[in-house]
């Protein structure tokens, strides 16, 4: 049986000694004080390691399963669910006005990788929630954040997100969905939505649909999609449910992961619905969703590469098998722990250093949208969505490759459920997927976010590095060398990369887009790259300091040489792709294959 | 539900137009006319297509099952087991006197792809045979050979490998299953044994263990391992079968993946057991099972990764989703379909390079062993062995890779066991753990292999790579620039990662093996641009010569183009990681992690 811990004392380092959350001038972030992030991380990581891990293997292994038209979640969900709402979790970062505890997003994002690397699946029916909340709460009238907000902030009500059907997915213009409507200011829903996360269970009294779908006589293609709240039950006057709408779970799908998450084929029969929003403007609104749950799907990424190292991490340690060629380090043992070989070593250097940066990454980008919306700053509004598809992409991409590599720790081992390592690689594929594949993620970062703006983010991100690397110009020859050296060549590559595009693209956009995965993997390795170096001289400077746990530092510090030497010479390779342009990915015609 | 095509065309080309094997001075090649292999391959295909790829499905749903101690395999298996018997399939490249048809090992090999790319966890009961069969041939008395060897060629006796125990995998030293020598000559087996495949199951009269076990008072570790052949029943004297063998199924194993094989736990209870080949010898006896195990699993990665891109080609193909930015392609539809799209191109690139590289790449290997064994050239054996582990490795590591980008093709839709392109993902894992973990595999090739006999078989690799380019000298300026200029490149970062490991590796052998991974897969990047500059010139002749299927010839130019230019630059990563050496790697403490 695997085991987890929550990262305590790393997202600690990320959120004070590298972000120093509490000298942002953000509205909400004077509370953050160590001592009350660390009560608040504290409690998030005994409910994630004593409640929610534990039932990440029964999830998995029991599944969600429809009788007679109810969907039941595996034993002991809905007490845990319940926990977790005693506990105000899922309102953590949820305004005050709707029974939230108004706490900044970044708090929510630290708390949140505890939750789904302890238990994805579980962790999803809160996290859709958020979602649909936030898309309530950005575009809702005063009517109907009164009246779904308090229910949906203490998860009393769940929510889901209908986008996909059979035939489309990437491609909404396409959706058949429709709503008609009627004279009282109501639509009536039809059609069938598919990969419904969540979509029914027995932890709710009701759950909050929202659809996008098509009024009938409005533009063509995406620009005449609307967006709806579809109850499961609608809600009478003074706040009571009333009857059943017109909504029913068709089947659970069978997948590869992620068994204790409900993914539901929605049907909708004359659905009672009510605009969200505006009419025709529904994609708007649906990506009030969808920005923050690409974020929260990078969070995933982190998370199960997390949870699987940590236990790659102790098969590692106490695992005995075969002798270190150096000299031997078990003398009394049969032979040595697994942890003495180069090749096991490069492994767990690869994830640890993945995961520690990737969760700085994270709780940076999470920084950036609280400035973005609690202190109105457009320029971190511009970074963070000229990011969101490269923590999304990138993070969720080697968040697998990650729990891939820690299953290889434990051998045969790693290929038998009963050790718990393929439910990481099972659970993490989805990451890749959900949310946007991770090619529309690519596609999202060269095709509209590179150029937003006149290119100002991308060029307002460079200016960051350099700027960075310029304030450490009086750190040690051996810093530079191993941390803004490797830094400034990355970023380089980077820059020569959009610089191909530029040139390239305008004659043939292929030019541009045949490089998009590699762009979107270059850009991610740039970003861990400068969180490394942060990090490293955050660290650097607590050992100046006479920091009394120097050990915890030096560790910090050598885990981010890794990464530099190790990781980030990829953007070269990256590079060298995109600079051989469209011309060999294009060449053959679609019946050449 | 997946689809499965034998790659008939791409083998005959790689077996005639490549390979050349009419040519090859090795007895039993003469007889291998393109007419006699394509009725071959067309047959085989036939086999693997219709009969044993509807079975994959149903393998990984229904799985094996134990019940009273007997285990039955999934619905039709052992019909299809028939099938394979009758067509006298499993013993294609056995001795004639034995019952087989004596063709040579790259005949086996060629067909062996199709059979595991229809269903791994199928043709794993007659490829574990396979292997048994071959150690006894090569190790077994006359008497063992006429008992064993007629039955299992015709596999109506399966054979198994018992090497794993709980404690112990990599390091068979360990090993605590011991055998008592009785008065008859026999021993009594006892011990547990773990990750059998094939252990157990309905479709055979009779299954012959190999087995590993120590003599009691024989050396310490792994040189006292001796390798016994146990029989789950005894054979009579007049090879009937006599009483049942004291050997029993402990459980079967939930796996992620390869349902369809019954992967046991396997418990002898003072089972007699017959020496096989010398007293403490058995490691040596069970590597000649384990190297051709080794190109089989390496044969296995291309398998899967085939089959699955045949079915993401037809989704791309298939799929309305988008348009193309550079003009609209499907007027008529709703959309283009998804191969329109440069990233899934690059997608779609990467997994039709690899399959084809890599199925040059076996066959050649393949063709070396028959070199080898058929013609008792020692160079070749040298060669073959150094390569055995890159093989395995690489083609393993970036199978499996290419599943996963199948999958993602997909989207959602890739997720659901319905389409089946999680299968795919699933059973192709496997492979970069059994018969040695990839881990290992670099281990051997750098630690043992790369300076076997002095070195000389990778001077004679880097040799061959040299001589290649030099013959094709007369080749077109694009010829030059395409394939064989970043050949050389390639081949010079191979070399100058073993110069690294020379100079580095004598003061500190961590220098070496923290590099092993990036090793292994710099030389598998290496052979493939090798096979893709070989294949493009033979295509090249082909069209000179005015072949009528001129478009066969340049799809497959340009796809050997696309390898050469996005994936063969690799190397350069690789050499980076090699030289910065062990000090990032071996940094941490094991407490410190």
């Amino acid at each position: 049986m695997p085991s987890y811990t929550a990262p305590i004392k790393d997202t600690q380092f990320i959120l004070h000694d590298v972000l120093k959350i509490t000298e942002a001038q953000i509205p909400g972030y004077d509370e953050l004080e160590a001592d009350f992030t660390s009560a608040v991380l504290e409690e998030a990581g005994k409910i994630a390691g004593a409640v929610l891990h534990p039932l990440n293997v029964v999830g998995d292994t029991e599944g969600c399963r429809l009788e007679n038209g109810v969907v039941y979640t595996p034993t002991g969900f809905k007490g845990a669910f319940d926990q977790m709402k005693e506990g105000g979790w899922p309102g953590l970062d949820m305004p005050e006005r709707y029974g939230g505890q108004n706490m900044p997003y970044v708090m929510g994002t630290a708390v949140g990788e505890f939750f789904s690397g302890a238990n994805q699946a579980f962790t999803m029916y809160q996290g859709l929630t958020h979602g649909a909340a936030s898309a309530i709460l950005a575009h809702g009238s005063d009517a109907q954040k009164d009246t779904y907000l308090p229910k949906m902030v203490s998860c009393d009500w769940t929510g889901t997100m209908n986008l996909t059907e059979p035939h489309c997915g990437t491609d909404l213009g396409m959706m058949r969905t429709k709503a008609e409507p009627q004279e009282d200011g109501t639509y009536k829903v039809s059609g069938q939505k598919i990969f419904i996360s969540s979509g029914d269970h027995d932890m709710a009294d009701n759950i909050i649909h929202l659809v996008l779908a098509k009024i009938p006589g409005g533009p063509e293609g995406i620009k005449g999609v609307s967006l709806f709240i579809v109850p499961k039950f609608l809600v009478n006057e003074d706040g009571s449910l009333g009857e059943r709408n017109g909504v029913s779970v068709g089947k659970i799908e069978e997948k590869m992961g992620i068994h204790g998450n409900s993914t539901c084929v929605m049907n909708y029969d004359g659905a009672t619905g009510f605009l969200l929003g505006t009419e025709h403007k529904g994609m708007r609104a649906m990506f009030t969703m969808m920005n923050e749950a690409r974020l929260g799907v990078g969070m995933q990424g982190l998370a199960q590469a997390e949870a699987a190292y940590q236990n790659a991490l102790a098969y590692a340690k106490d695992r005995l098998q075969g002798r270190d060629v150096t000299g031997v380090k078990n003398p009394d043992g049969p032979a040595d722990p697994l942890i003495v070989h180069p090749d096991v070593r490069r492994n767990l250097m690869d994830q640890k250093s993945f995961a520690e940066g990737a969760r700085a990454f994270i709780l940076w980008g999470a920084h950036m949208l609280d400035k973005a919306h609690r202190a109105s700053d457009a320029d971190a509004d511009g970074l963070i969505s000229l990011l969101t598809p490269v923590i999304k992409g990138f993070l969720t991409d080697k968040g697998y490759d990650m729990t891939v590599q820690a299953q290889q720790v434990y051998g045969g081992h790693g290929y038998i459920e009963e050790w718990g390592m393929s439910q990481y690689t099972r659970d993490a594929r989805i990451a890749m997927i959900y949310e946007g594949a991770n090619g529309v993620q690519a596609l999202d970062l060269v095709g509209r976010k590179l150029a937003q703006d006149g290119g100002k983010h991308v060029m307002a991100f460079f200016e960051m590095v350099k700027t960075f690397c310029k304030d450490s110009g009086d750190m040690s020859e051996d810093f530079i060398r191993d941390f803004i050296d490797p830094l400034k060549a990355a970023s380089k590559d980077l820059q020569a990369a959009g610089m191909y595009f530029m040139q390239n693209g305008m004659k043939n956009p292929n030019h541009a887009l045949a490089g998009s995965n590699d762009f979107m993997h270059m850009f991610g390795h740039v970003c861990l790259g400068l969180m490394w170096a942060h990090m490293a001289k955050s660290a650097q400077a607590a050992c100046d300091a006479g920091a009394s746990d120097a050990a915890f530092y030096e560790t910090k510090i050598a885990t981010g040489r890794y990464y530099m030497a190790r990781q980030l010479p990829a953007t070269a390779l990256h590079l060298a792709r995109i600079q051989s342009g469209a011309d060999t990915v294009m060449a053959l015609d679609a019946e050449q294959f």
